[in-house]
C-alpha cells in the first residue's frame, strides 16, 4: 500500500489546505491524513506531546508532516527525521518533532535542503509548511529518501518534562487539557497507586484538594472529581460530566502536586 | 470498492487521530471519512440525530463508528450492529446508534467481545473508542463478521421523539441548533401547512409569536424569521441572515409549540 | 488517477458530512478532501478570496465544489464552471467561484439543470449542496461534461477589489484576518517596498501608526508589528506571537492605508 501523509498544524484550515494541494499535486487520492488544525497557536511544546500520541499507532512507513511554527522564516532549520521503523518526521526544528521520533525509535535527523525540494528553490520566508515541508513530504512519501533531500543534522532534543520527586509525593505539570476540561499531568499511570487509595492535589500555589485514584469516568459520583489513569499513560483528574480545567481554573503549564500514601 | 469507516465523536481532534491511526493500522489510504468531532460533548440524544442524518446517505456496505460516551468504561455493553443493506455500526450501547439502525433498516446486533478484538484483550477504560471501537471496525471493514466478533445481544432502543398533538396544534421540542442559528425542530415537515400559511410559535413559556410557514431563506424578508421545512425533513425555525437560536434565546431540548389553522 | 473532489463550505460539519454521503455514493475512497467547513456564515467575498488560495494548487483535473449560500432557493442561479487545464468549479452562482476560476484560466460557464442531476429532479429548497451541487461534482469527477449537466450561461463575475492609489500610497482593504490575528490586504506585495522602509498605517478613521516593513515573523522584536509580505502575495499587518486584528480592533472588511517613501 502506498504510505500516508499526516498533517499535525497549528495553522487553521486556510493554511492547512494549501498544504493539501500541495501534496496532491504529487501523491494519489486518499494520502493525506488530517490530524489536528487546531493545535494551541505556537504552542510548540504541548503541540509535541500531542503530536506523538495522535501519530504514533500510525502504521510503519507513513510520513508525518507538523508545523507549530514560531520561528518560520528565522535561520532555524526545517528538519526531517527517519526513524527505525521506516516512518518520516518533517517540520520545524523546534523540538515537536523530537518526542514522537523518540517514540517511534532510532531517529536519524537531516537538515532539508530548499534547492533540492522547493520549486526554483522559493520559499515563502512566512509559510514554509506550504512551500517546503509539503513538497518534502511528498517527496518522500514518492520513494525519495532524506540522504538526497537534506544533509545529517543534530537537532534539538526537546523531551515531556519529568515530574520531581517530592518528600510526599510527586510535582508535576498540566501537559494538556482535552475537550472536557480533563487535565492530563506528566505523572506517568504506573508511578500512581491502586484505585480506590486516597490522594491529594495541589495545583499551583492553591489549595490542598482530597480526593481518590478511580479507574473510569463512570466510577465517580455526578459532580465529583477524581485522579485517573488517562488514555495517554499519564495520570489526570477529571471531574464527572465537567471541565476539571474550569473548576479548578487549572491551565496547561500549571503546577500539579500529587502526594499520597505509598 | 473497498468500504468506507465513517468517524463521529463528541472527542475533539486529539482524540479521534489516534482512532484513525488504529483504523489505518489495518485498513488501505483514503478509507476513513471524517464526519465531526464536535459533536455536543456528552450529548447523546442530540448526536444520535445528528448521526444519522448525517451518515444514512452513504453507501451499503459503509462501517459507521460513533463515539459519544459519558459511560465508557462502565457496564455498558459495546455494541456492533449490522443493516438489512450490509453496512455495519460501531459504538457504545447509550442510544447513540440506533436511530441510524433503523433509518437503514433491519439491525441485528451484537455485544462485542473485547478479548476477540482488542491487541491482548486490553482496553483503556477511558478510551474504547481507540482501543476497540476502532480496531472493531477494521476488523468488520476488513471481511469479518459481527457474529465472530461478539455474540447476539438487545440494545436499547433509542428513537427521536414524537411531538404530541395540542387542541390547535403540536407540541414538540427543539432536537438540533445548526450553525447558522437555525431551530431544526421534532415536527416533521409533512405534518405542516402550505407556505404562506400563518403560524404561531411559542417556546418554552415564553410568549406566543406570530409568523407564516416560507419555502426558504431568501424568500423572508431581511430581519424576519419564519418556519421552513428543513433538508432534515422537519419543521425549522429560521430567522433571515441570522440566528433565530439567539434572537429568541433557545436551545436545544426546548420545548416548542406550533398552532396553525388545518 | 482518479481526480479529487475538494468540498469547501460555510455550513459546518453536519451539513458537510450529508455532502460527503451524497459524493461517496458513486466516487471510490479516498476521493474527496476537506478544504474547509467553518468558513465565514454567508461571507461570500472574503469566501471567494480564501477558496481560490486553498484550491488553486490542486493537480489539474480536480473539481471543486463550494457552497457559501446565503441566496439558496431562490431564482440565483447553480453554476458549473471548467477551466483551460480541465479542473471543474461547481457551486451558486453569488461571485464564490468566480476568483478561483479565473486564477485556473480560461473558464467557462454553465447553468446547471437539476433534472439532469438530481434524483427524480428533487432538490431541498434549504440545501442545494446536498441535492444538486454534491451530486453534479460526483457526476463531474466520474466523466460527466458540464455541456451535458448544464447549458451555457453567463456567470456573476466577482474579483477580489483592488486598492486605490492616494497621494502618498495606496488605500486598500483587510481582506482576512487569519488565525493568528494577522490583517491580510488587499495590496499586492509587489506593490510594497524594500525590507526596513519605514511605512504608515491607517486602519479606518484610527490614528496613524508607524512602523516598517519587515521579512518575516521572526524578525520582528517581541511585542512590536509590521508590514510583511504574506504568503498570499497581499502585504499582511502581523504582530508577532500576538494578534494584530485584536491588538487594532480591526476586521474584515476594514479599510486600510499604506504610505511610504518611494
Amino acid at each position: 500500500m502506498p504510505p500516508l501523509v499526516t498533517l499535525t498544524t497549528d495553522l487553521g484550515d486556510v493554511y492547512a489546505s494549501q498544504m493539501k494541494g500541495m501534496l496532491y499535486r504529487r501523491l494519489a487520492p486518499g494520502s493525506v491524513v488530517d490530524l489536528s488544525h487546531d493545535l494551541p497557536a505556537h504552542g510548540v511544546s504541548e503541540s509535541a506531546f500531542l503530536l506523538r500520541h495522535m501519530a504514533q499507532r500510525f502504521p510503519a512507513g507513513t510520513v508525518h508532516v507538523a508545523v507549530v511554527d514560531p520561528g518560520v522564516g528565522s535561520p532555524r532549520a526545517p528538519l526531517g527525521i527517519v526513524t527505525g521503523e521506516g516512518s518520516s518526521l518533517v517540520g520545524p526544528d523546534n523540538g515537536l518533532l523530537w518526542p514522537l521520533a523518540s517514540a517511534l525509535g532510532s531517529p536519524r535527523s537531516f537538515r532539508l535542503d530548499p534547492t533540492r525540494i522547493a520549486a526554483h528553490g522559493l520559499v515563502s520566508p512566512t509559510f514554509e509548511g506550504r512551500d517546503l515541508f509539503a513538497p518534502a513530504a511528498a517527496l518522500l512519501a514518492s520513494g525519495s529518501s532524506l540522504e538526497f533531500l537534506g544533509s545529517a543534522f543534530e537537532p534539538i532534543r526537546y523531551e515531556i518534562p519529568a515530574p520531581r520527586p517530592r518528600a510526599d509525593g510527586l510535582e508535576g505539570q498540566v501537559l494538556h487539557v482535552d475537550r472536557f476540561g480533563n487535565l492530563i499531568t506528566n505523572v506517568l499511570t504506573s508511578a500512581g497507586a491502586e484505585v480506590g487509595t486516597k490522594v491529594a492535589v495541589q495545583f499551583g500555589r492553591g489549595p490542598v484538594r482530597r480526593s481518590s485514584f478511580q479507574r473510569t469516568y463512570a466510577d465517580l459520583p455526578e459532580g465529583l472529581w477524581a485522579v485517573l489513569g488517562s488514555s495517554f499513560g499519564y495520570l489526570e483528574v477529571s471531574a464527572r460530566e465537567g471541565s476539571a480545567a474550569r473548576r479548578f481554573g487549572v491551565r496547561v503549564g500549571d503546577r500539579v502536586r500529587l502526594s499520597w500514601r505509598r
